[in-house]
């Protein structure tokens, strides 16, 4: 028990003695009961003879290194990440071979494979780490993973997943209340990830329209049109890739200064295309654009929608959790005018990964379009309420469980703990926003507080530039370094990219529970630290 | 503490009492701190300051509830599941309400939520679930899945899982090796489960024959035909309507009595289709079909897909799995010559859900298929090697991190170990073949021994009637009668399909690595004890 850490320390010290109560000490246990010849699937964890005994031992030190992790994780005097290059970890560290072999290995290296697995990766729920739109770890949402995988079942019909199917229907319909439908009323599903879900508005859209593509395919069709910023999320361009549209009758609309779609942008290209014969058929808003954080407007895109008989599409996958806020849901006025909307709880509502949502108006859309009734899996002469069957509105077969920990959470929370981060997440966006917006050496991509806050860091030796192919040049290359030396040192760890003419700048998003001002702080201090001398 | 079990009462109470030493009762930590007015977000759990004792508690707890659960589901005395209808659990059971609400529940309140939804349903890891092709519950899987959740990342970048995403491309060149591809060479990705991966395999092979449909959309191409047999999975119907090609044009090869496809009928139709003016294009050979368990002939496909320049593609969703075995690989003999393979190991291989490979053997195809270079996220300009930023393969953004728990399990089993539970598997379906097919009152579907065993359980009223009408219709509701009451009875759970003109009969499929042949005993006797007075 190398690795028992000081706090625990009492808990596990207790914990050993009492297996100790099992009479076998522990090492015999984990590594003498391998027998190659007669059992070269190794071990005696269950469903093996005896091997209650083993698997809770197993279990519980698995929980021990899983349980510092987390203590560590939310520990600020801990690194964010210790960085290797991929060369680096194939070659092996210490004891970690990544190499799968053809005999097994013992457990004493199982469970020392994953603290290394842990060691190497990056604490994504760290309170510095705001890398990435979802980030954070809620403990009443892990415990629900935990317990997801131990139910180990598939979402396909209520014969054996009958309370996580009806949690699904529950909290979707829950979802759409708040979204504004009237008495919640619709569909929807949990897919895997907001790229699905966006896929699936398509699919649905088309087969709304078009319902006879589902058996003769695109020929059967007009040449469709679809319309997205040009911010938003690249999932769009994916969906009219793979679904057979092609990205060519993508039309990416025009932005305004502050990343917002222009309406009358749309309605021109819309004319456009119908002068050419074309169907214009679909418009995704995006809620909350990756880069921006940028909310299209939805109540006059939806205008045009109804005028030119177009699909709206909402894609709030990030900014969809602001529906949870009193103060904040107004940037998604008009969301209610939508055909469908993606919502991605494992973002700002700081579910674990993954949790996203497709949510559509009118019933049946998602049945007529996926369903196949395979009769092995659908038998409609069950004794339940078959209606409750509803993996065939899938694209998958199988479906991993993604609502129980997304349920367990709200119950924790209620919706005003949902509502509290939210608003807790934005007041930070604002802490930070104000706090640069008139420092030296910074410069903000855009004006405006919001969920997103974009910057360029400046280091001395750029300031007196003027602006020009020079200063571009070189200031494009400043937010990689600084990056780079960010995840060497280990600190904290934030997004940069460049966006149409703008050179790589900084992307700080909050939906991290963990995090406070002084993280804010210490990020903004950290970036000066490390660029200082760039 | 009143859900104690006996066997864990010492390590728990030991446990309890090592809490004590944090010196506040858990009763109110668990109930006292919640204070509304302050804290709406309830509850003094992590990143809440003094969180970690609060923390650490919860999570042992749910530890104790779900080890709890994982004992009694190996537990042959423990019913399968309790079975419950929708309406009943709606309408909510003893302090069990599944309603979400505004304000956060105590988490107290929270433990008994988890432990009742355990309790309503259905224990897929217990020796007598053959429900689904997926069954069982490994314990190492299971610790992979944990820490997986723990670690609550995200596959798209190295930058933010750089273990996974390693161990992502080791055994995806592992799994190719193994199906015989030169040196492992090729690619591949895990996908949200088979029938997404199935939907890959029809977008690549789109892609390389007519790139120009991502851009320009199907109008670009030709009529295209895909083929599957007619006992082929649903999925790849759904992908037909999904990306476009129209469900018409997926053509039903017709199978033998034992249902595999009949090579000159794939022949014979893709010489009508030609001579229509049609591409024939895609076809999928099932290796271990859902319902029969049928492997298709692999080379006699291939050499009429040579033939006719068409991509192969092998659907080993389900039969994958015996590729690791010496003894019964000879099914997939042929295999090295598709172009792309879906393999899920979370069916025959026990791997806890989700886990499914799609693997191409022509490298470059998936990327140049799938990819739209989102700056914001796959910067060009980072400071490792970014071709192992493997996300932009995918149709997905954000995706699950399936890999580890089947790294894991590799490493404790060794190939070898897989090996062995193939071989077991199918040693257990040879037993239940064996054991019914002169039995009184069964009669076979098909007869081979093979991972499938369908029979058709004929009960004492019935054995005398002659084949007509009248015995169909009645046999028919046998089976479906059969399993609403072990569901109700809740001790074993198997399925049941018809299947083309054949009336519902018994499909009984072993995966579970805890079922033994006193397990397939129990469920001849409970079909012949719940169905004699039919």
């Amino acid at each position: 028990m190398k690795h028992i850490d000081s706090f625990l320390g009492g808990i596990y010290s207790s914990l050993v003695n009492s297996l100790m109560l099992f009479e076998k000490p522990r090492k015999e246990i984990f590594k003498s009961n391998y027998q190659p010849a007669e059992r070269p699937r190794g071990h005696n964890l269950l469903p093996a003879k005896n091997g209650e005994e083993p698997t809770m031992q197993f279990l519980l030190e698995i929980v021990e290194i899983l349980t510092s992790y987390i203590r560590k994780t939310f520990d600020r005097s801990t690194k964010v990440l210790d960085f290797h290059h991929p060369h680096q970890l194939l070659e092996g560290m210490e004891g970690f071979n990544l190499e799968l072999s053809d005999q097994p290995e013992s457990l004493e290296q199982i469970l020392v494979d994953c603290r290394d697995t842990l060691k190497y990766g990056v604490r994504t729920g760290h309170p510095r780490f705001f890398n990435q739109l979802s980030t954070g770890l809620d403990i009443v949402g892990l415990a629900g993973e935990w317990l997801t995988s131990t139910a180990n079942t598939n979402m396909f019909t209520y014969e054996i997943a009958p309370v996580f199917v009806l949690m699904e229907q529950l909290t979707l319909k829950k979802m759409r209340e708040i979204i504004g439908w009237p008495n919640g009323e619709g569909d929807g599903i949990f897919s895997p990830g907001g790229a699905i879900s966006n896929m699936y508005s398509v699919m649905i859209a088309r087969y709304k329209f078009f319902p006879e593509v589902k058996t003769k395919g695109m020929a059967a069709a007009p040449r469709l049109i679809l319309f997205t910023s040009e911010h938003s999320h690249y999932s769009i361009k994916k969906a009219s890739a793979a679904l057979g549209f092609g990205t060519e009758n993508l039309i990416l609309l025009n932005t305004d200064e502050r990343g917002r779609v222009i309406p009358a942008d749309l309605e021109a290209k819309v004319i456009a295309a119908k002068q050419k014969g074309y169907v214009p058929m679909y418009v995704n808003a995006t809620a909350g654009t990756t880069v921006y954080g940028a909310f299209d407007p939805i109540n006059e895109i939806a205008d045009i929608c109804e005028k030119y008989n177009m699909w709206l599409h909402v894609d709030g996958a990030w900014g969809g959790g602001l529906l949870m806020s009193r103060k904040h849901r107004y940037k998604l006025n008009g969301v209610q005018r939508a055909n469908s909307v993606t919502w991605n709880p494992h973002k700002m509502m700081g579910v674990p990964l993954q949790c996203s949502a497709i949510l559509v108006r009118e019933r049946g859309l998602l049945q007529g379009c996926n369903s196949m009734c395979a009769g092995y899996l659908f038998q409609p002469d069950k004794q339940y309420d078959v209606t409750y069957d509803t993996g065939d509105k899938a694209i998958q077969c199988g479906r991993h469980v993604d609502i129980f920990k997304f349920w367990l959470m709200w119950k924790a929370k209620g919706t005003v703990g949902f509502e509290q981060h939210i608003d807790n997440c934005l007041d930070l966006s604002a802490y930070l926003y104000n706090k640069i917006k008139n420092r030296e050496g910074f410069e903000m991509v855009f004006n405006e507080e919001h969920t997103n806050v974009c910057f360029w860091y400046i280091p001395p030796s750029l300031r007196s530039l003027p602006d020009g192919r020079e200063r571009r040049e070189r200031l494009h290359k400043v937010a990689p370094k600084i990056k780079a030396m960010m995840m060497e040192s280990g600190t904290t760890m934030v997004g940069y990219q460049p966006q149409g003419d703008k050179v790589n700048f900084f992307r700080m998003v909050i939906s991290n529970p963990a995090a406070t001002r002084s993280d804010i702080d210490f990020l903004i201090e950290e970036i000066e630290r490390l660029g200082h001398d760039l």
